[in-house]
């Protein structure tokens, strides 16, 4: 029998593990909040992720758990795996991409570097860091955030009084001076194999990643050599299995200081199904199945990918593909099956070649056809 | 809403058409004998494909039907049309596909090259067309055969006498000198717009495809041209939609002759998936719903495809992936779901790079742990 994996969370990177799952010949189920959403071809199961009954159920069949999302509460992890389940990642790993401030209790006890921040539990408390770190900071609430929600630039600490209100510390953060965004991916099997990929930019808009740029312009060298330190650090200190994304700010200073961790395939790694010999996704199944891992190099010199946020204000994706593809037959195009709606993540395009700034047109030219 | 394919029969190449269906938003659809086979994960409809009535069922609910084979009756096909139906290929096309003795007349009427051949009805006519020919022929039925079945090299004409008894004619071929066999791909859409690959190498074993190199060694120039000519004729001429395959021979003479046609997508065409900017699966995919057609360059310098013919005499592929994926990281493997047997393709891997030796090395590595 070919190994089975079981996906809790039926969004678009659950869906996009399916393709190289069928390539490997891997049986792939999954556990989605209800039917049509984006990984609706492998779902066998649908309920309520914060069930234990009902993940219990579902992981009955299936050779190893892994998600989609990093929402699936901590009791519910720790019941699957006492009762015999590989979860993968694992309870002790994912709470560092649940919850942030733990993350930077971790993180800086490890000597990573990571922006100035402190925990605070009230308006007085955040006024003094606010104070300190030159009357502006970045607040995070320290669970359940995403894609920038769950975050605001703050100037007064009366303006969180709505956050405060439900009762849990916050985080707060220096607004680091930052010239790029950066991301570096890594991807670890549960017998400790290791496997990066290049550096990559990260371009952000509205606090969602706009584009990615493989690798990042002239990283190679201490800028390479240093994200892949950090995320080889957080991999295996914190045990992390599959793919565990770390975005980092590069400062105007050259520092580089760890942003978010996402312990599972990332938007800054889409450009690896186009660009790079193994994908996040098929890496994300033989990291979780425990087998060795693929070889990560770039397909091209450069690969942009351009995300779809959004999509056409009326239509469906499938109606531009006509003018799309005739414009840019060497763009690949990924529609993740989900209807067009402001912010929302539809899809992505990506190029490859040699020339970065042909490669920036043609991905921008494609991706525009998808935008009014 | 996202347009929808119907693909008739639930083999390998229906399974390989699933996940670019999934990455471009896509949805497909399979009807196969019965659950369980290869393109299982599409399946939503099981019966006998020669049903007007189930297909048409099918048919209902679907853009476009196409196909993972090329057995689907004539009066079948065109009930589909005569209901409305997009059919792709039509079935003036797939005749030529599904009867060999109407192919080898129409391309001979077109003036395209291919071997002498004649219609025999009984063993008298065949004698003479032996005796003509050096004494030794190859004889086909018309209709049903594939990898090798319903071919047979033959001296003596009594040899036949099981196949006449059939009581249908046959067609006999002189056995052509070749120095090789090769293959040109080509896909054409409704509205017109063609796509060729680089014409390929194909290494046949027992009469099955056992590994392709693309592009064909020193095939540049006359010989690609050639081949070109001759896929694009048949293609306009024949009317075919989606992808259409010519196998051809390199006669010792330095003449290229035509033995086969495959109207889907064809397994000197696997390569393409990791070697080429669109794979035939996903090109099959855009000509039946008349999208524009992708770019169809090489990504590396060599792609060589090895198939996994048969698989170990015990357990299942996936038992041999912790050292196939760790003796070969570049590789990439592929499982149809299939249980091993004797023959059977069950999966293939695919190489590629600078160093056409290297890159057969790696590729045959990688499949001899699939083999005992």
């Amino acid at each position: 029998m070919a190994p089975i994996i079981g996906v809790v969370g039926g969004g678009q990177l659950a869906r996009m593990m399916v393709p190289p799952a069928i390539t490997l010949g891997i049986d792939i189920r999954v556990f989605a909040d209800s039917r049509g959403e984006s990984a609706d071809i492998a779902v066998t199961s649908t309920g309520d992720y914060r069930s234990i009954d009902e993940l219990l159920a579902f992981a009955k069949d299936v050779d190893v758990i892994t998600f989609d999302h990093e929402h699936v509460p901590q009791e519910v992890l720790h019941a699957l795996v006492d009762a015999g389940v590989a979860v993968h990642p694992g309870p002790d790993a994912l709470l560092y991409a649940q919850d942030k401030l733990l993350m930077r209790e971790r993180l800086g006890a490890l000597g990573l570097p990571v922006p100035d921040w402190a925990r605070v539990a009230d308006a007085a408390e955040l006024a003094v860091f606010i104070a300190d770190h030159g009357g502006r900071a970045i607040l995070k609430t320290p669970t359940g955030g995403y894609d920038g929600k769950g975050v605001r630039i703050i100037e007064n600490a009366d303006d969180a009084a709505d956050w405060f209100a439900a009762g849990e510390s916050l985080l707060v953060e220096e607004l680091v001076e930052f010239r790029r965004e950066l991301a570096q991916l890594v991807a670890r099997r549960p017998s400790g194999e290791i496997a990066l990929w290049p550096l990559v930019e990260s371009i952000q808009r509205d606090g969602v990643c706009a584009e990615v740029i493989a690798p990042a312009p002239g990283s190679a060298g201490r800028l390479a050599d240093v994200a892949a330190d950090i995320a080889t650090t957080i991999a295996e200190t914190l045990g992390v299995t599959g793919v565990l994304a770390v975005e980092l700010f590069e400062t105007t200073d050259d520092r580089l200081l760890i942003n978010e961790l996402a312990m599972r395939p990332h938007n800054t790694g889409h450009w690896t199904i186009d660009g790079a010999t193994t994908s996040q996704f098929e890496q994300h199944l033989r990291a979780v199945l425990d087998l060795p891992l693929g070889a990560t190099g770039c397909r091209d010199e450069w690969s942009v990918m351009v995300n779809i946020l959004g999509g056409p204000a009326t239509g469906t994706l499938a109606d531009r593909y006509p003018a799309a593809l005739a414009d840019q037959p060497t763009v690949k195009i990924h529609g993740y099956g989900k209807s067009p709606r402001p912010g929302r993540k539809v899809g992505h395009v990506t190029a490859g070649g040699d020339e970065l700034d042909d490669v920036v047109f043609r991905a921008r030219a494609a991706a525009a056809f998808f935008e009014d």
